[in-house]
Parts: structure tokens; sequence; C-alpha cells
């Protein structure tokens, strides 16, 4: 038996991506690696899982340390098919997703397939981190973001995290100043959608839009860490339930309903 | 004018669903309602987009004070259409999502479509409220589920919600004691997938499962109200940072690292 950890990658662009084939090749350095990643991209599936059609996972190629599958699923699925199948008898040390080729900071990770992956892990407790580049290029240039994702990867795997909570880790596009630990910012997309006329004379609506950031001048959030060259490390816990609401609502719902 | 409340609702069983229509039945009589929801089942595709198709509204049906749409979309698809093209000069009062036929209690949240629908108008700073039914039935009985709905809805539209946070409602099957204000459960799917061979003589995997709760003992979580006959009302936060691994990972990452 191997003494290196054991480490699981998804992601959510497919196994082909560049940002997934970096991770790997960083990681694989000094732990045993499993990759399940999606045959085709499936971005923006969050935690989608399929439930209608059958899945299949097929083994791409097998090295000593390295072994990498690909599915039809979403990377929630690829994450569940590597715990029911890979990881039967014992969990990985550390789920990893990503580097995704775009942002998924702010209200970005709700909508994001890479942080659904990292989201199977924490359910599962095991350790989670989600990595994205603010660069949807597919060539896109990953290599500066790497002394953080190996150091982040390697202070986790020792010091692990809380059940329930996975790191969320956005890259700025083309500088690093460092990193800083933040929440994430109040955003949302305006103006969604272009509006056509498809060929039988009907609408359409293709999804576009305009991100705003509600609270641009607050310095604690993750996006202010981007916007100033820095990458964002969001602790986020997956199961919140608003505390001060529930004292509220326990006091207001008995005399109002 | 009409000086009623303007409420939207969206579901992931599709609009023709049991479950929307009894929920529109009650809301209309008091409130102008807007019903954009999908044209087949989205079950399961949590907060999911679509970014590489045309999505189309269609209009079902115009009364007087109720508007029914459907779309190809998910419920994320079928919030962001009513956002962008129903309340483009002004947001609704509430964002309803529901009766979705099955649960959404604890960790079935995450990959919930119905749940997509609330999150989308919590992102929209709309009061949003998620609704389920512990039972799959196409034709199930929602009645005795009613009047709790009802108070929970009048009390939103007068009393809204924080930025940021919806109400997760679920209902037990069968019986209804009453409600609690609780936090959701720490639970997981086990023996996710059954194994077949497809007829290329291919290994299949078809999503299965076995729920566990993790924590069956602890009085203030959804999933012992629901099994003592109570629903489960918990104020769920979309964007909450983990604040104590804030402090940690500020202090110990700036050592490690």
């Amino acid at each position: 038996m191997s003494n290196k950890p054991v480490v699981f990658i998804t992601n959510d662009d497919g196994y082909f991506a560049k940002g997934i084939k970096t991770l790997v090749n960083l990681v694989s350095q000094y732990a045993k690696v499993f990759v399940v990643a999606p045959d085709q991209s499936r971005s923006g599936y969050s935690c989608a899982f399929t439930s209608k059609a059958p899945l299949r996972m097929t083994k791409l190629s097998e090295q000593d340390d390295l072994v990498v599958y690909s599915t039809n699923g979403t990377p929630t699925d690829c994450a569940k098919l590597a715990f029911f199948d890979l990881f039967a008898k014992e969990k990985p040390d550390l789920v990893l997703s990503g580097i995704n080729h775009g942002s998924n900071a702010s209200v970005n990770a709700i909508y994001s397939g890479t942080v659904g992956g990292a989201i199977e892990g924490c359910v599962n407790h095991v350790p989670s981190i989600a990595f994205s580049l603010c660069d949807l290029e597919k060539d896109a240039d990953f290599s500066y973001c790497l002394p953080i994702v190996d150091r982040l990867v390697r202070y986790v795997l020792k010091s692990h995290l809380p059940q329930g909570t996975f790191l969320n880790v956005n890259f700025p596009k083309g500088e690093l100043r460092g990193w800083k630990v933040c929440r994430q910012a109040d955003a949302y997309w305006s103006e969604e959608f272009d509006r056509k006329v498809g060929s039988d004379g009907s609408e359409e609506f293709f999804l576009t839009g305009r991100f705003i950031n509600r609270e641009p001048d607050s310095v604690d959030t993750d996006l202010w860490a981007l916007d100033h060259g820095y990458a964002s490390v969001v602790p986020v816990k997956i199961n919140s339930a608003d505390e001060s609401l529930m004292d509220k609502l326990n006091n207001e719902l008995i005399e109002e309903i």
C-alpha cells in the first residue's frame, strides 16, 4: 500500500479541458489521483443529477498513480459514481473540482457544476475544494495559479476542513498578488437574455446577461479580492439555516398563524 | 391597478402537476398570479440553467388574475425568464415554488429544482418559499397542507424575509400535527446506483439509493419534524461563509503557506 494521499478530481468543462489536466498534473506528483469527469462540457449544471437515463463510466487511462474515467453525466453524477464505485470501501482524502475555465465567484457558485462537484464531496464528509480561474478561454494560462493551488491542497490534506464546509477558490485573470480569505459578494445577473426569432417564427431567448455586484465597495468579498488581483478563498457552508430568522419565525409565526 | 399582491409561481414537476395547480388555486384567490413552469419534469435539476439552446415561453392561458406560461427550460430558466420578461419593470411581491411531489428536506434541497426556483427569487431579492410534500405520487393529496401553506404565504407577504434567505417548507405524508421551524438535518444518499448490463454489453448505472439521516435523534432538524408529523420550515441562507473557518484560515494559512 502506498502512503500517498488519495485525491478524487472532477470538473464541469470535461475530462479533456486544460484546467483539469493542469490540476491533475500538479497533484499527481504527490497523491494517487482518480479522475472521473464529464465527456462533454457541463457548465451551468449546478448540483443536477441524472435520473432518467443510464450512466456509463469509461476508463480512459491508467498509470501508476493516476486513473482517468469519463462519464456521460454531470459533475454531481461523476462524484456520485466515484463514491459508489471507486471509493465504496474507503473514501478519498480530498475532493478537488476544476480548475474551471471561468469565474465561480459570488452568485456564480450557485449555478456552477464545478462547485457542484465539491459540494458532493462535502456531502460525503470529505474535505473538498473548487478551483476556478476567471478566464473562459480554452487555452487559458493556469500556470501562475499553481503555487497557491498547491499550498491550499497541501494545507487541506494536513488540516482538513469542518464537515459541511468546502472551499470555493477563484483566481483573477492575468495577475496574482496573493490570496484573501473572504465571503461571497451579493451579486446577480441582469438583462439575462437576447431575444431572437426562430426559424418557425416563434420568439427564442438566448442566455447572456450583465453581472451586477451589489456591494462593489465591500473589501471582505470575493469580488473585491478578484478585482484587486487576489485569489479569493471562500469557506462555504452547504447547509446553513438562518438562525436569527429561526428565532423571529418561532416568535412571530405562533402569534401570526 | 389592482391592490392585490403579485406572486410568481414555478416548480420542477411541470406546469401540469397537481402540486403546482393546488398552489395556484389557493394563492390566486387573493393574489395576481403569474406561472412560468417547465413543460416536462425537471426534478433533480438543482440550479442548472440552459446556455446551449434557445429557450421558448408559451402562454397557455390567461384569466383575470392568472396567467400561465410553460417553457422548455429548468426551474431556474423559468424564474430567469419571468424576471427578464414579465417582471422587467416591477418585481413580484413573492416567489413560490412547488408544491413539489417528493421530499426536499435535508440534503435533497441541494439537488432540488423546486428549491432552485426559490433560490432564483432570493437572488433577485424577492421573498421566496419552496413547498414540498413527502409523497412522490402524481395524485398525492395536498389538501391537508393548504392551511399552513396559506398562512405562510400571507405571513411572508406581510412580513417579508431577510434578503438572501428563503424558506424551505416540507410536509409529511398523510398526517399533519402542526409545523416546526428547524434546521436541515445532516444526511446523504448511500448505495446510489443499480448496475445493469446495457444492450451493447457495457455496464450501466441507474440512480437509486438509500437515504441516511446522520442525526436521527436531533430534535431541531427538518427530518425529525417530518418523521413526527410536523411540517418543517427551514430558513436557508443562499450565501453563507463559514465565519469561524474564515478566522482559522486567516491565522493558519499565513503561517502554513
